[in-house]
Parts: structure tokens; C-alpha cells; sequence
């Protein structure tokens, strides 16, 4: 349920869940190539970016660069959630021709909705989960996992609901840890982070394990279910 | 109109939109004086500080110190806008009497307060738009604009709509660009944010293709109008 | 008032205001063990993590390690207050036994709620008050405060106001500024910070200047009275 209206410029692609914007540029002016410090062979460029999320939009992108002439340029986490605790996300890609990054962003945006499903948000906190069966280079890039490899995330806000997550996950199966975040090393977020590969099941269990632990957790907080915008997906 | 009620203390001046406060230290506690490394010709300090908005505050206080016997001390940008994707602000002046300085204040609070024209806000992301004829020292020090020079400044969040006006505006006028910051560069904000400078025509065109731009950009995020605390008034 | 409801889980100790949780970790799995770079003799971990203040609960710290055996490991200070200028807290202790890490944590949940009553929050900004007669090792490491000295500390958003703050409680009185942080040297807070000691009578006179001060400030602000979710405790 791509949101399409309202815009007739060539950059627009689409619109979706958690403020998402996707856009694309043909032919980015000659100092801002500069600036990216875009490689030569890079002519143009995908945009994705949400006020909300990072892991779901990061591994909907994984699936739009493996499955389009397009590849990674950057990926930046600012601190947002829309006065939550967590991060918003800002990706780059880039390729020869527009046409595969706008298929390219298509893909992302459609993803980035599914994978929306599980981001949950209460009124005192928020988790995010992800995996992927076979890791590309987006998360590769984000999260240090090797290439092919089963990959599995998760985030909790309060950060200690985080911590008890990680360790629950940890304990319950046999993965490899690539990424612990704090608050100090994220983008100042009031997170616990952790990613991980393994073989597919390991990891799966390992995110279902953090989940089950995670909303008992945030649910003592308060009244409120934590939820998200779309459908949970992961089971 | 500054609201000036409810404080008898020597240090209040005022506040207007966008919560900020103006705000005067005649002869500031040694220890601090040491701390913020002031030179010995600093007496008093003028302060302005924002929940929201940057480069419409640094601008009013480039012509307030334009105006009065006062120099920049500090610009500091906190990741705020009261749980959008950008930027407060946190300002000091000096000078050698304090009447200047509270005269530097009133001048700046005057001037956010038109500035805030520019601050464009929807439920889903935020734009801010400045332009200067002539950048002085606090232009200069925020922004590397030389002095004199007609400036020119626009952020979008989330961060994928600040890219595409920095490009068009880049492309639609002969600029120089001066800052080009994205999450990871600015206090971890979810904006792409240019600074640029050149004749005062071609800064006006670039400012205002990038918001009209960005604006048809933020209206696809939601079915609200962007929009801010006072007037837009570059035309 | 701690809350218990909803969670039969080992780790969990409870919840109180400022969307703060208490947990514990009786054995944390070794990987994560080796990324917080835990000592040997550590074995149980106690969490305390809030959405907002830091001050305050850094203080209900200090005094539950006084009153165990337990000891600081990492306190670290996101850019959070769901929305506001300031910061949450993630806060983790280390025992021998998991015994005494649940006993800190409960000492800290209760006194987090205690020291609550000098967070002031209105829709304009916030203040943070903290006084210790005797700091320890948390409000040591947190604010270079040496043992056994009396304690305060004061935070305003926006920023100006904390400095003004700051000032009349350093000119208020005989102690020794142990930190002055701004937006640059927090987590990008909208914030000015100090933490000093000296005198019991010397701090608490501080503290109470400044605080006066500060709500003068931020009621020019806006309409509404700042306040938090419980009664002030500091006369």
C-alpha cells in the first residue's frame, strides 16, 4: 500500500509505513558528487529514508540490491523514532541506470512495510526485530554479517529491556555475535542492540526468544500493547 | 511579539516562537567565565536558545551583532525540535556592556521570530529555509560563508527529502557550496542540510527552488499542511 | 509505588516514573560478558534504565551500592526524555551474588521515584535538580565528585536557561565546579549541566538558587507550571 499521490516530480518513487520516503535523483549535481565522494561508475542514485526504524528498512534494502543492478553507497542511522528512543534511517544506493534504483527504492518500499511488522512502540518504550536467511550487502555493510549467512537483530528501548533481550537470545541458541551496541556507540539512542548470523534456525530462534522476552518486558511498563504499523511476520 | 511577563530578574529579555528565551549574564561566575574560555574584552554575555530551529536564529543574531558592540561567542546545535528529526539551538554573544548585549537579544528575538517563516513542520518531517544578503561573523562561524557574501541555507528530514532540494537548488543556480552535512555530521539528525553562498539573486533562486522542492516532497508523507509559527517571507 | 504486575520472569524487579525498569542478570552469556568487558569476580548484573532524567536515578544508584555489595559497571546517558531536551539513562551494576544486585535494584527503583520530585517538565522545556550529603561511587564516576563529599547538580532546556542557572548558583555560594557540559559535550542535549561539591549547606544553597532561578525561567516559557510525577524533596 504504496502511497503515490500528490507528487508529479521525476524524483518521487513512493511513500509507506513509519514516515518512509523513497526517492530517486538521474544525474546528482557535480559538487554534491563531490561531497558523497561517489565512485565514477555510480550515475544515479535511490533514496530511502524513515523518521522510524533502521534493521527492517536496512534488510529491505539487502533484498532490492540483490535483486536490481544497484549497490550500496551509504547508510546513515540518525537519532529519531519520533520522540522514541531509537533511530531513523537515511540510505543511499546507487547504479548505471535510474531506472534500477527507482525498481530498486520500489522494492525497498514495498519491503520496508512488511518488515514493519516488527517494530512494536508503547507508550514508555520500543523494539525492533529482523532477520533475513541469506545476508547481501546492505546488511553486510550495516551490521559486519558475512555475505550468504543467516542474520537475525534486535533492539529494546528502555535499554536494559534490550540487555536481558540479548542475553535471552544469546543463551537460547547457537549465533555469533557480529554487533553490541550501547547508548554511546549508537547514535546516542537509548538502546541495547545486538546482531548476529548463524545457521537459519539458530537465528530465527534466537529472534523469537528476544521478542518473547522483550515484550513481557515492555508490557510492565504500562497499560498500552506495544505495536506497530503493520503485521507481525516473523514466526 | 515578545512576551516579556512573568520575570522581574535582571538576566530575563524575552521569549517568542519556537521556545526561545533571550536571556543576559552581566558578569558571569569566574569558574564558568574559565570554563567557556571567554577573552579578557568579554564582560557580559548575551544568550539565545531554541527548543527548534537553527539557521533562522544564527541569522537574526548575525544582524543583531551587526547592529550592536557584541562578537559571537559560541553556536551549538542540540539535536532537538521538541521530537522532530533536527536541530535546537544554543547561542552566546559577548561584549564589553551588558546594555549592548541585552539590546544584541532583543534585536535576535525579533528577527527569529520572522525567521520562523521558514521553519516548515508536517506531522511527518520538518524543512527550514534561511538567506542572508550580506553574512556577517555569525554566517560566517556556523556556516564557512565569507563575509559580505550572499548566504543561503535549507534542511529537509526525513533526510532523503534533503537531498533532493540540495540538489535541485545546486542545480538550478550558479552557488557555491559551503557545508553539506547528513545525519552522521550534524548532531545525528535526520536531515540532509546545505550551506552555500554567491550573488544574492542566485542565492534566492536556489533557496527557493529547494523549498518549493521540499515542500511538494513533505506534503506526500501525510495529508497535513507543513507549515510554521509565523509568516513565510522569502519571495 | 513500584509497579510488579505482568512478569514472571527471573530478571525482572520492577518499574517505576520516568518509564524506568530494574532488572537483573544472574549469569550473562559469555559473549556479551566479553563485549562489556566485565571483571572476573563479576558474576550477577543489576539494570537500571529510564526514558527520562539521569541525575536522579545516577543518585539512587549511588546510594544502593552504599547499601550493598555491589559496584558500579557502566552508566551511560542517551539523548532521550520522550521528546524533551535531555537525557534517559542506562545504568549497569555488578555483585558476586544475584541476591544483592536485586536488593540495589530495588533500593534504586525507590529512590528513583523519591529523587523524581526535582525533575520539572513543562511544554516549553525542563530543569533537573540533584543533592547528595555524602557521594560514592556512581555520583564519582558520573561527575568526578571525590567520596564522601556533599553533591548538586543542575540541568535547564533550553540550554540558556541552564546557564543562567548555573551562574546564580555558583555566585550563590562556596563550591567547586566539577563539570560543565553543553549541547557539544553531552549527548547533544539542549542542555547547560553542572555538577559541583563543597559544604552540605554550601551545595544545598546552590541547588535551591538555582532552582528558583529556573523556574522563574521556564515559566516565561509558556502557560503551564513545569512539573514532574513526584512531590520535590529538596527544602
Amino acid at each position: 500500500m504504496i502511497n503515490n499521490f500528490g507528487s508529479a516530480l521525476p524524483e518521487f518513487v513512493g511513500t509507506t509505513v513509519l514516515d518512509t520516503i523513497g526517492l530517486v535523483i538521474p544525474g546528482i549535481d557535480s559538487s554534491l558528487r563531490e561531497e558523497m565522494k561517489l565512485p565514477a561508475h555510480i550515475s544515479a542514485l535511490g533514496l530511502l529514508s524513515s523518521r522510524t526504524g533502521a534493521a527492517g528498512q536496512i534488510c529491505a534494502i539487502d533484498e532490492a540490491i540483490k535483486n536490481t543492478n544497484t549497490e550500496i553507497v551509504s547508510i546513515e542511522l540518525p537519532r529519531d523514532t519520533k520522540g522514541w528512543g531509537g533511530h531513523g534511517n537515511y540510505i543511499v544506493i546507487g547504479g548505471h541506470d535510474v531506472s534500477d534504483c527507482r525498481r530498486a527504492i520500489e522494492i525497498a518500499l514495498e519491503l520496508t512495510e512488511r518488515n514493519a511488522g516488527e517494530v512494536y512502540i508503547s507508550a514508555a518504550g520500543h523494539l525492533e526485530f529482523a532477520y533475513s536467511a541469506s545476508a547481501s550487502h546492505a546488511i553486510n555493510k550495516a551490521f559486519d554479517i558475512p555475505l550468504g549467512k543467516a542474520f537475525g537483530f534486535m533492539a529494546g528501548s528502555p535499554a536494559a529491556i534490550g540487555l536481558v533481550m540479548a542475553d535471552s537470545a544469546m543463551k537460547s541458541s547457537s549465533i555469533k555475535l557480529t554487533k553490541y551496541l550501547t547508548p554511546t556507540t549508537t547514535s546516542h539512542s537509548n538502546e541495547v542492540i545486538i546482531a548476529f548470523y548463524g545457521d537459519t534456525e539458530a537465528c530465527k530462534t534466537a529472534v523469537l526468544r528476544g521478542r518473547e522476552i522483550g515484550l513481557t518486558l515492555l508490557r510492565t511498563l504500562g497499560d498500552d500493547e506495544p505495536c506497530g504499523p503493520s503485521k507481525p511476520y516473523l514466526t
